[in-house]
């Protein structure tokens, strides 16, 4: 491991959540007040939200922002790019030295979400392998999964996926030091023709 | 040039538009209406649209797209992510038989947007020093840089941002057969101190 991967074991998300509508601000800080950030480290800007820390705590929180909002039933989109290893990294902004239990688990809330995802191991090594192995787990447990033009379609309950999304995640970046996922989700659109929990 | 980089050529976009509010759709078919597609490839499902086509023209279209939702002082997002070179790629759903002539290049909307954009150039390579050089031509234009996590932060009229956008990935995907770019964009803001066209 040289010396530019020292801090991959921080990951991170830079995300948007979109709520399309009006009131779009009271539905962001509705959801923000019912999650537990404090594992992570975050930070809102006028573009995105970062969050810090370990990985099953960035997933976490931000599943737990996602699904806050579109219990609303608001047609909600949401981007996020996750990120762990990166070279130009650094050690500050981090939430490390917590435990791995989630703060945010109990959440019951299902909701079909429509979504899509492209990994980028950056660095190369065999993980096309990994890829399809954690695919594979998705479709066992009811994900619908496609082709899509630069990156693969994902349909499904939002813990399924969320939780098949995390493993590629892990699993890639314990072989590619500098692994990166970005991950589109869509809930509660005019154009689903199945939502779960309607 | 190995097999799987023959198709490099075809650039594309994998975007989503969201304005925050509750006629959204209106807000996006009226931009739809007002953009000329016809020298790319188009197709929209419920998580995003991809375009695909020379670079010029995946930049024009949806740098119009964006523009178009965002005149009507809408708070608007957009997020993009431009590949080109992918070895998945196939030859399809591609018109590369067009010039290079812009087809929505009047388009004279002076628009503020803060952005992040991050570049992956998957298979290694220099890429640092032209990503470096593009920047510097962008901060002599009068868009600010600033460093973010995860991604560079930008802040300006969007026909400047773009057009370094468009530039970057250029140069980049000509060292970096497959070249990926994430971009995400907030328009109108509430939170924006200052806005160009107000
Ligand atoms: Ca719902």
């Amino acid at each position: 491991m040289n010396q530019s991967c020292g801090n991959q074991r921080i990951a991170g998300c830079s995300f948007s959540v979109h709520p399309m509508a009006d009131d779009f601000v009271k539905y962001i800080k509705d959801s923000l007040s019912e999650v537990d950030t404090t594992k992570v480290w975050m930070q809102t800007d006028d573009v995105t939200t970062t969050v810090r820390g370990k990985i099953e705590h960035v997933f976490d929180v931000t599943k737990a922002i996602l699904l806050h909002i579109a219990k609303t039933d608001v047609h909600v989109a949401f981007q996020g790019t996750f990120s762990i290893g990166c070279p130009g990294d650094f050690s500050g902004d981090a939430y490390m030295n917590v435990s791995s239990n989630l703060m945010n688990e109990g959440l019951d809330i299902r909701q079909y979400i429509a979504s899509k995802f492209s990994l980028y191991p950056l660095g190369g090594g065999e993980y096309m392998n990994t890829i399809y192995k954690q695919i594979d787990a998705m479709k066992e447990k009811g994900v619908h999964v496609a082709p899509a033009h630069y990156s693969t379609r994902l349909e499904g309950d939002t813990h399924d996926i969320f939780k098949g999304l995390e493993e590629v995640f892990r699993e890639t970046q314990a072989q590619v030091p500098h692994t990166v996922m970005t991950v589109t989700v869509s809930a509660n659109s005019p154009s689903h023709k199945e939502d779960l929990n309607e």
